[in-house]
Formats: C-alpha cells, structure tokens, sequence
C-alpha cells in the first residue's frame, strides 16, 4: 500500500492567492494494474500560469495544477521500467500512478550530468515558451532589438539568452538589483530595475532610441501600455504572461492601444506553449545544445520540501525568488 | 494661365475638426514643362484617415491630404493624354500639375459604363483595404464567423460583402436603422444599430453564441473591448482603424487586453493599405468582377461642390453620410 500526500486548492483565489487558499491532504493509492506506472515526485515547478489559470482549469477541492520530474517508482509497464524519469503534469502530488500515455520522456539524449530540475526550466517547457515565442510569435530577426520584461524570470531569462544567440540587441526589466546585476552576467545589452527607474517611457527610449522591433511581454497592463508606444513599425509583441493582471478583483483600465497598433502597425499575438506540443523536439534540442555549449546560463531557486509549496507559489508570485522556482521534495 | 483653387488645414484640428479649421485659398499654377500634365479633379474622396493623419502627415497651411479622381486636361506627357482618367493622392485641389510619377491610372479594363468615384471606394483604396485587410491579415477562412463594425462605411461594407463571398457568416454593426437595412441588403447575416442596442456583449453573444474567428475592428475603444472577449482561440483582429479614437484630446481608458489576448491566443494586427501597394493589382481585379457580377453592391453619398469638403468630411466623421462619401465637383 502506498500512501501519497496531495495539496488542494481548497478556497478558489480572490486577487492574491493566500496560504489558507490551500490544503494538504493525503490518500492511499490503489494497487497498480497492467500496463500502469508508480511514479515518486522528485522536483515541482510553480510558475505564474497556476494563478493565471486557476478559475479556468480548477474547481475547490482540486489537487493544484502543476508539472513535475518523477521517477518510476514501481512499475507493470514495460515501457517505463523502474528508475525512468519522467516529466508529468501531474499536479502538486508526491506519489501518483499512471498508465504511461500522460507521462513525457525526459529527452532521449539527457546528459547524465544535468540536474532533472532543467526539464522544468530552462529544458522544459518555460525554456520552449521562449524558443517558439521568439521564434514562431515575433519572427524575430537577427539585428532586431527586443524587449523582455520580467526578464529574470524563467522564461524572460531564457528569452534574452536566445535573441542574443539570434544575434539580436536585447533589453531586460527586473524588479531588483540583483536581478539587473543578472540579466547583465547573462549577456543582456540594457537591463534595468523597473521598481527604482524614475520613467520607463524615458529609459526605454534611451535604451533604444529608434524602438524596438520585438517585445516578449511577460507582464501587460501599465508596462505595456509604455512600451507599445515604443515599437518600431511592424513591431511584433507577444503576449506570453500578464503576471501584472491576474490577480485583480476588478478588471485594471489603461489607455486604449489601437492608435499605436493601426499607426505602426503592429502585431499582437498571445500564445500558449502548448500549441506547439507535437514538435517541442526541435526547441528541445536547440535549447539542449546550446546549454551544453554554455551559450545558456541557469539558475535556481530551490525550495526544499514539498510541504513548502505554497509558500514557494507566493513567493514566486511577488517576485521573491531569483531564477527558476523549483520545489526538491 | 491656369487658377487653382485649394483647401488648406488653417488649424491643427484638436479633437473634433471644426469648419473654421480650414480655408479654402486660390492660386495660379506655374506653365507645363516637357513631361507634365495639367490634371482636373473631377470627384474627391473624405475618409476618416485624414483625421487620424492629421498631426502625422500635414502642418498648419498645409493642402488638407486627400485623393481624387482627375482627368488630364492638358498633356506634354505621351504616357498621358488629354482625356486620360487617373488616381492621385494631391489633396483637396480643383487644378494641378504632375509629371506622371505619382499617378495611378484607373484600372486597364475598367468598364466605361462603371461610375469613376468607384475607383475612390469599392475598388479603389477602401475596397482593397478591406480585401487585405481580409483576406491578408485576418486570413479569413470559409465557415468562419466575422464581425465587422462602422459596417455601412465604405471600407466595412466591402468587407462585409467580401467575407459572405468567402463563404462566411458576418455580422456587422452600424449607426442608424437605416444603415442596419442596408446591412441586411447587402447579405450581412446579423446586422445591428450599436447606439440602440442595450448591451452590446448580449447582443454580439446572441448574433454568434459561439464567438468570432475574425473582427476587422473600424471602431476600436469601447466597442473593442467588448468585441474582443467574444473572440474564439486563435481568433484574429484586423485594426483597420479606430475612429472613436482620432478626436480624442486625452487618450480614453479601457480595460486591458492582454488577458484576453493571452487565454484566447488572439492576434491583433493593425494595418494600412499602402502596405500593398506594389500588389494592388490582384484585389482591384477581383472586386471589379465581383462588382460586375453584382456580388457586390454598392452605395455613395455624393456632395456637389468643391467649397463644400469640409463640411462634407466633418458629416462623414459624425456618420452622417450613408454610403461612400464622394464629393463631385
């Protein structure tokens, strides 16, 4: 008998999510049958699309949405032999047993050296968010000028690394000097603290006089609302998070943006990493190659304990860890 | 010696254009040289571009821009002979002389029997700003469903008509019952009077419970962020204009977008005919036979008289006209 611990979202979030919003639970999981797979959590991601998406894909009393790097535990499958590492979407659950068509191989040619917790970053899918965003969402062109914000982030960071590997100008927002000492270790051309800049129309024009052709937007609302009015003609914008928004009781107003959009034309399009889902092979192996020619830089903020995820959900949410947030159980 | 009479922008219009704005003004026009042509207008087209242009495109004592249909009344140019119909983008002026260059000959096989005004609407610049705009960058796909504001004007109305062709289902909105009748005539599926509507969300619900694949959005502000969170996944928005927003002298407020755009995966697009000019060729033909096949039909709202512009450009800006507005000199 294996017993599995599980937290519920147990009060759905009114603005900010609180930790009473959440509560763990445990069950005892039933005996495997032919064909399925016992799979044991070994590292959880949370990521700004569970506030985002909480209304839309949850109801009270649902284990929270999330993904995981597991390992088969025990196993009637011959495909998923005992010790294979998988990457599930399994929610926040420590032990969960599945038949195998939900789980995803790590990638075949994984190094053994890497940590697992890169195919929920970099590796993963906020690693492919960036890859198709850039390359599929903003067409983005060598000598082109972009713009990222929560570029510390784990998608924001891996954005800039690439247009820089795209041979592009790239200029990264931050909400610490910390993280704006980052974005520059990371090789970003301009980077800067959104909280400490007296104007973000006057620092975006001095970082880019002529504008921006690209603008990865992880943030909506106000920033945007000041950098649409700098895009170039034929500007492209993505829109890949509203991190800014999803919190709100009432919807925040900003200055209409057709003007801008008919004027210089532009292009605004949100994307979600799942479109892609039946060739994430190619960005996988990009992403792949050029973090082991160290093109790519990481980091981490790793949370011990599984207990500690909703804390580590908040946290994330204010901003407070720097780099990707990873929960070690 | 040859009087020209003109219509200037005495003051930079600041919010809504008023007639003291203008002034109409006389002079005399310098003899041909070798190459030139003496061009009369013979039918002027107000749209609401020359408002949303004003600030960008002319200063104070500027001839207001424009475009006209004109007839060569005196040539040194062989390409050009007296009697030879054109496009030109002069301004609002009576007389005036070009060396050929920056004239766009009415379509080859434009059928004598056809109006010239039409070359100023359905198959002139608003005729293809709705073809591209469609079928470019809404990339509009048979069954789908369109909406479609301003939609008695002379670009929505194209376009509403162009998309039934197409094999779609298109709902329009517009100002005045009598336009929504004309809206019915035309094909349009749902047409509506947006300022009698109760609610403009019930309304666009019960016109397409199921949502819209494409909104070519004339209007853009409040009618826009309504429209949008109507649109299916992978819905897209072709701004073709954003007529309650031209005379704003304080940007308006709405809510943001970005949600919207994110959850839904909507593209947003702003565009200007001009973008392609090089390929006007393949849209003017195909609304010419559609036109002469009667698939298209086609309403103007004529003002006599070349002192009469500036009034005639302020009615259409109210929605007063109803129909293409043409002035005839």
């Amino acid at each position: 008998m294996v017993w599995t611990a599980f937290w519920i979202m147990k009060k759905q979030f009114e603005g900010y999510p609180k930790l009473s919003d959440f509560e763990l639970q445990e069950a005892e999981l039933p005996p495997l049958n032919n064909g399925d797979v016992l799979l044991e959590s070994v590292f959880f991601s949370v990521d700004p699309y569970m506030r985002a998406y909480s209304k839309r894909m949850m109801k009270e009393g649902d284990i929270m949405l999330g993904s995981q790097v597991a390992r088969v535990a025990e196993s009637k499958n011959s495909e998923f032999p005992v010790g294979t590492f998988v990457v599930s979407a399994a929610g926040w659950i420590t032990y969960f047993v599945s038949n195998g068509k939900d789980l995803q191989r790590m990638i075949p040619d994984w190094p053994n050296e890497l940590p697992r917790s890169l195919a929920l970053g970099t590796i993963g899918p906020p690693g492919l968010t960036a890859y198709f965003g850039l390359f599929d969402v903003c067409k983005l062109k060598p000598g082109e000028t972009v713009l990222i914000n929560s570029a510390a982030g784990a998608v924001g960071s891996v954005a800039g690394q690439i247009a820089k590997i795209a041979g592009c100008k790239v200029v990264g927002s931050a909400g610490s000097d910390k993280k704006v000492a980052f974005l520059k270790n990371l090789g970003f051309d301009v980077a800067f603290n959104y909280k400490t800049v007296g104007s973000l129309e006057q620092t975006l024009k001095e970082a880019s006089p002529d504008g921006y052709d690209c603008y990865f937007d992880n943030v909506g609302g106000a920033f945007s609302s000041v950098a649409v009015e700098q895009m170039k003609t034929y500007g492209r914008i993505a829109v890949c998070g509203a991190i800014s928004l999803y919190s709100d009781k009432e919807p925040q107003k900003g200055p209409y943006i057709q003007l801008a959009v008919l004027f210089k034309q532009l292009r605004m399009e949100g994307f979600l990493e799942a479109r892609w889902q039946n060739h994430e092979e190619i960005g996988q192996k990009a992403l792949l190659k050029w973090f082991m020619q160290e093109k790519i830089k990481w980091r981490e903020h790793i949370t011990e304990g599984f207990e500690n995820m909703p804390a580590a959900f908040l946290g994330m949410l204010r901003g407070d860890n720097f780099g990707k947030a990873i929960i070690k159980v």
